[in-house]
């Protein structure tokens, strides 16, 4: 059975998350393995680089599946497309890969982007794409309170309580802080990348950066909450809307 | 009476456009009068800078009104903001200017943006943001096709039959074309400046660049429809989907 992986974009809100899970709102993954069965029918389980939560947002995650036919890749992808609609789920890009590439097992890196707005005046376009506070922050607290968390740490405090990875200990490449012209007011955008993140870690951070930037947190904090290893230290938790898997990274790129 | 300026961001799809009409949707126009007459009882009519279309979009509409009570200008902001949720529309900047200025006649400049995806697979997060196509397009060509517009020229080719500007003739200062990254696609952002445009010209203007872009008609064929000052020699008229107000231009900033 030929193996093919996808790249997937997705609006998060009328999503249970990537996982299908028992009960509620549908998730991505039901909804692409029900858009396979119309092309093969039959039971389809899809494996995917970030397993991302109820309201998050992907513009590249990526999947992979198992087939019976033979597809060109190009058509597996436009016939896809066309069993997913009206749902906002896309795959942008669809490739056949080597019997051994594992969507999630293979990835090397993952990439998010975190969407925060600061103004008074509620969101338009961006609303439900963004997280939105009203007080103004400042960019350069937030690169002084992220620098704490870069390398090899261990995160008990950034994690969910819920969170299942065996250990807390991960290595984070990198937090990049970009600051851009708002419509009256300011956004900034976090990059972040990791070889794998823990349960709720980016919203974590994201939130606990934004006390920073607030000027509630002085950078230093950060350190300290870190430290404690304690989920009690850890700042809010961001809300999913301005969250967006972004890329996975694999040894070699199966879109290439 | 005072009287203010108002900085004006809208989503447009659930508009009629700017300007009250019988029947139908509501108007911007309408729903921020309807807002003002919240803060101080009886009939608001206020002017704008442009008077966009239904469906078409805002980050930097201005507009102004006069008012009985001397507001505060950042309180009046936040009233009106919370008036007019949930409506898609939010005043992000507010400022007291002099009796003379007239957000509409005072303006010696308007600036549109218009976002043009190409891609196969359906847009999520920017459905109904962007204007999308599925065909390749070439921008380079489309700069070409664009430079024959620039400067004073009759643009009766690019304006609706129902334009009620008494000439055609105008100065079109700017179109600058920016080709972007777009997961699995392209991106192509229009901007354009001039003092002043005609019923339909922006959409008329990209619908056609787009069919230079695709190949469809050459770069030299747009001083042709140009200089048959004939509407019938425009290229297709664009969707309203991807076209924002972004700017109004006022001899001194009323928001500096």
């Amino acid at each position: 059975m030929p193996r093919y992986a996808f790249k997937i974009e997705y609006h998060g809100a009328p999503f249970c998350g990537w996982q299908r899970q028992a009960g509620g709102l549908p998730s991505v993954q039901q909804s692409v393995e029900e858009a396979l069965a119309r092309l093969e029918p039959g039971d389809h389980r899809i494996a995917a680089a970030g397993r991302t939560d109820a309201g998050v947002h992907a513009t590249g995650q990526v999947a992979h599946a198992d087939l019976a036919k033979d597809w060109q890749s190009f058509r597996l992808a436009e016939a896809l497309n066309w069993h997913l609609k009206p749902q906002p789920i896309a795959i942008t890009a669809c490739a056949q890969v080597p019997d051994d590439f594992h969507a999630r097992f293979s990835a090397m890196e993952r990439r998010y982007t975190f969407r925060l707005i600061s103004r008074r005046a509620p969101a338009t376009h961006d609303k439900g794409l963004v997280w939105q506070v009203s007080q103004p922050l400042n960019a350069e607290k937030m690169r002084q309170g992220a620098a704490h968390l870069i390398g090899l740490q261990d995160f008990t405090t950034f994690r969910s309580v819920m969170c299942q990875a065996d250990s807390p200990v991960k290595t984070l490449d990198e937090i990049r802080i970009e600051e851009l012209d708002y419509p009256g007011g300011q956004e900034f955008r976090f990059y972040l990348r990791a070889r794998s993140f823990l349960h709720n870690q980016v919203r974590s951070i994201v939130g606990t950066l934004e006390r920073v930037g607030a000027g509630s947190w002085s950078p230093d904090r950060v350190a300290d909450a870190l430290a404690a290893k304690n989920r009690a230290a850890c700042g809010p938790v961001s809300p999913p809307d301005g969250l967006y898997l972004t890329a996975a990274g694999y040894p070699a790129d199966p879109f290439a």
